[in-house]
C-alpha cells in the first residue's frame, strides 16, 4: 500500500529509513507518562516532505485513493501527541513550506512550515512580531503552533488563539476525492485551530501581528508564592504597561533552573515578567506597591543563539526545565476560575503541597484577566493522577487533560468556538487525517 | 494687588481687558444648566499667558507673595468648570508652553500646552500617537487633559489616566514662598492627575504612546440599542481585535448628528467604532454573529481639517452635538457594574425612557472591561436631576457628578489613588491653586 502510494507521489521528498520515520512520528508527549507508555511504538510508514501547496494536493489525492492516513507535523514540539499517527500511514513534514509570501503592517502571510523565531526575525526590522507564541518559539512552527496550540507568550495582552482577531486566514487542503483549496478567514479559521490536524491541511496562514516593542526580562524574588502571585496579578491587570508575560513560579522550581540560579534566591518563589522597555519604570513603580518583592534579574529580553530568553523557564518550558534533573514529574494544564483567582490559586497550592508545584501564566479569556497554569507534578500512579485533576475539577479549576491524545478529552478550556465534528465530516469524510485523535468523529 | 502682581511679573505675557479676561475665566461648564447659573458670572481679574517654566515660576512666587489665587488652563475645553477661577486672581494660560522636547519610541516629553491634536501630527510619522485622548481632541491640550480629563478615545484598550503606566511624569511648580520644581514619575504623577491644578502647576509631562494604527471608523445600525449595546460590549471583550473606540447610541441621539444624518438610519441605534485597517475584517467576521447590525459607514478616520472624525459623535461630544439643535439638554456621568453589565444598561434605560437617552464608551477599568456613559438628559429642574442621580447610584451606577465644581462631588469613579490633598498641604500652603475645588482642602 505505502509502497504504492509512494510510487503515486514520486518527485516529492520522502524518506521510509525506519530510524528516520520513527523521529518524525514522534513529539514531546513523552512529558506524560500516561502517554508515553501509550504512544511510545507508534509509528508511521512513510514521511512526505512536500515542497509546496501542489505537493500537498497530490498527497492528500493519493492518500485518499489509498485510504492512507495522513498526520501533519511541523517540529513535533507538542505534548498531546499531536504528531503521532496512531494508525500508521503517512506523516507530512510541512517544514520545508516555511516561506513568507508578505507582510504588510500588522499582518503576515507565511507557509506553515515557518519556525516562529525565523518568523519574528523577518517582521521585527519592519517594527512587528507575532502576538502570541508557545516556550517552544526557537523550534516551533507556526502551523503546528496554530494546529495544535492555544496561546502562550503575549497572551497576557492579546489573549489566546481563539479569541476573535487572532488568526487571520487558514488556507487548508481537503481530503476529498478530489482535494479542494480553502481559504477560512478569522471565525471560519477556526475550524483548523486546535484541531490537531484533523480537519485539513494547512498550507498558508496569515497571522496578525503586534507591534515589536524591545522587551525586557525581570525575575522578582518574593518570599512568599502568593506575593508573586498578587504582584503577577496586578501586572496583568494594569491596561497601561505593555507586557508579553506574567507569570509566578513557586519554589522549589526554580531550584531546577540552572542557568539563571544565582538570580533565584533558594526558597523563595519568583515572578518572571517581560515588560516594554518603555513601560519598565511603570512596572518598577507598580512593584513598590509590593514590597516583598526584589528584582534579582533584569536585561532586554535576547533570543539569539546561546542565550536563554526568560520565556523559556515558563509555560510547559517549566516543565522541561524539571525533567532535565528530575525523570519523577509531569503535568497538568489548569485554568483558575476568574471571579476567585487567588484564593482558588492559593487553595490548590495548599491542597497538594509538596506533590504539585504551581507556576502561574496570566492571561486573557474572552476579554478578561485569569491565569492558567502548568503546575508540575510528582508522579506516582495514573490513578492518583487522575484524582489529582478530579480534585482540582470539584475546586472549580478547569483541567486541560494532558494525558490523552483525543481532541475532545484534553481541549477543556482550549475548547475552540467552531464547529470542528461537521467541517470534518465535509472535508475529510473517510477520516484520514489524524484518525483516532477527534473522537467525536 | 493685581497691579502690583503685573508690575512684579513684567515681562511676562498678560492682559487685564475684561472681555478677555472673562472669556479665559470659563470653560464648557455651561453644559450642566447647575454649573451655568453658579459660575457664569465668575472671572478672574488678569491672565498671565506663561512662555517657559521660569516664568511660571516667577508667577508661582508673585502669587504667593501678594497671595493671589491661580487657575491654571490650557483650552477650557473641561465641563466642570475646572478652569473656572471661583476667588478671582489670575488665570494663568499654558497654551503658549507646547514644545516638543524629545520623542522617544513609546515616549514623548510635552509641554503642558500642546494641543492633542499635534502631539499625535508630531509623533505619528514615527509611528506613535497618544493612547487616548478626549473627544475634544481638536482643542484640548495635554496638560488640561492630564489636570482634568480622565479617559476617552482609546479607553476601551489602555484604561483612562489613572492606570498605572498611562502618565510617565508630570513636572511640576509648587506654591510654595520660594517654589520647587518637582518631577512626579509613574504613580507619583497622580499627584496632579484629575486635580483641576490645585495641586501643582504642570511645566512639562512624559505621555506614554501607542503604536499609531491606521484607524477606520464605522457605524453600525441597529433596530435595538440593547444588540449595539451586546455588540459594542464583544467588541470591547475581544482581545484579538485592535480597537479605539466602541460606543454604542441609542435612537433619538442620532437623530441630531446632522452631518451623518444619512447613516444614522430614522428610529435605530448605531454603534460607533474604531478598529485598526488590519483588524477590519476580524471585526466584520465578529458583525456576522449580531446579524442584527448593518454597516452604514466606513471610512478611514479622518482629523484634518474639515472632516469630522466619529469620535465627534461620542463621549461628550454626543451632548454638544445635541446641544446644538436644543439647548434643553445636559448630561450624566455614568460607570456601569462591569459584573451585570448590560443588565444595568437595559434597567437604567427603561428607567426612564424618554428622560434619559443612554449612550455608553466601553472602557477598561483595573484591568476589567465595563461602560462609562454620558446619557443625554432632558433637563427640567436641579431637583429632578437629583433624584435621576440618586436612582442612578442605587441601582449601582456610579454617577460621577458633572453639575458640581468640587473635586470631591464629582470625582466619583474618576478619582486617583493618590493621596491629593496631603500633597496640596504641602505643596500649596496658602490654598492659591485654584481655590474651592478640592473641598476637602
Amino acid at each position: 500500500m505505502i509502497d504504492r502510494l509512494l510510487d503515486d507521489l514520486a518527485g516529492i521528498p520522502s524518506t521510509t529509513v525506519r530510524t528516520l520515520v520513527r523521529q518524525k512520528s514522534r513529539d514531546f508527549f513523552w512529558y506524560s507518562p500516561v502517554l508515553n507508555a501509550q504512544l511510545r511504538d507508534k509509528t508511521a510508514e512513510a514521511v512526505l516532505m512536500p515542497r509546496d501547496e501542489a505537493d500537498v494536493i497530490r498527497i492528500a489525492a493519493a492518500c485518499v485513493r489509498h485510504r492512507v492516513p495522513i498526520t501533519a507535523r511541523g517540529s513535533g514540539t507538542g505534548n498531546y501527541g499531536q504528531a503521532v499517527p496512531l494508525h500508521g500511514g503517512i506523516v507530512i513534514d510541512m517544514t520545508a513550506m516555511d516561506a513568507i509570501e508578505w507582510q504588510r503592517p500588522g499582518m503576515v502571510r507565511v507557509g506553515p512550515g515557518r519556525k516562529l523565531i525565523d518568523l519574528d526575525r523577518e517582521t521585527r526590522p519592519q517594527g512587528w512580531e507575532l502576538r502570541m507564541h508557545p516556550s517552544t518559539k526557537r523550534t516551533a512552527t507556526i502551523g503546528g503552533f496554530v494546529a495544535g496550540g492555544s496561546g502562550g507568550i503575549g497572551s497576557v495582552t492579546w489573549g489566546g488563539l481563539r479569541e476573535p482577531g487572532n488568526v487571520g486566514m487558514a488556507r487548508v487542503v481537503t481530503m476529498e476525492e478530489t482535494p479542494r483549496v480553502l481559504e477560512l478567514r478569522d471565525a471560519d479559521a477556526q475550524a483548523v485551530n486546535h484541531a490537531y490536524g484533523t480537519t485539513g491541511l494547512i498550507t498558508a496562514l496569515e497571522m496578525p501581528l503586534a507591534p515589536a516593542w524591545p522587551w525586557v526580562d525581570l525575575i522578582v524574588a518574593f518570599p512568599d508564592f502568593m506575593d508573586a502571585v498578587r504582584c503577577g496579578h496586578a501586572l496583568a491587570l494594569s491596561d497601561g504597561i505593555v507586557k508579553k508575560l506574567s507569570a509566578p513560579i513557586a519554589w522549589p522550581i526554580p531550584e531546577s533552573f540552572l542557568t539563571i540560579q544565582q538570580h533565584c534566591p533558594a526558597g523563595q518563589a519568583i515572578l518572571i515578567v517581560m515588560v516594554a522597555d518603555s513601560s519598565l519604570s511603570a512596572f518598577k513603580s507598580l512593584l513598590r506597591q509590593h514590597p516583598a518583592g526584589t528584582i534579582t534579574y533584569e536585561k532586554p529580553s535576547d533570543e539569539t543563539q546561546g542565550e536563554t530568553p526568560l520565556y523559556e523557564y515558563t509555560w510547559n518550558h517549566t516543565t522541561l526545565q524539571m525533567l532535565k534533573r528530575d525523570r519523577g514529574v509531569t503535568y497538568l494544564q489548569a485554568l483558575y476560575p476568574a471571579a476567585r483567582l487567588q484564593d482558588s490559586v492559593a487553595e490548590m497550592a495548599a491542597m497538594f503541597d509538596g506533590e504539585v508545584m504551581p507556576h502561574l501564566e496570566f492571561i486573557r479569556v474572552g476579554g478578561q484577566v485569569t491565569a492558567s497554569g502548568l503546575p508540575v507534578l510528582r508522579y506516582t500512579t495514573e490513578e492518583r493522577l487522575r484524582e489529582i485533576i478530579a480534585a482540582h475539577r470539584e475546586h472549580g479549576v478547569s483541567i486541560a487533560d494532558p494525558h490523552t491524545v483525543t481532541l475532545e478529552d484534553g481541549a477543556g478550556h482550549k475548547r475552540v468556538d467552531a464547529d470542528q465534528l461537521s467541517f470534518k465530516r465535509m472535508h475529510d469524510p473517510h477520516g484520514l487525517l489524524n484518525p483516532g485523535k477527534m473522537r467525536s468523529f
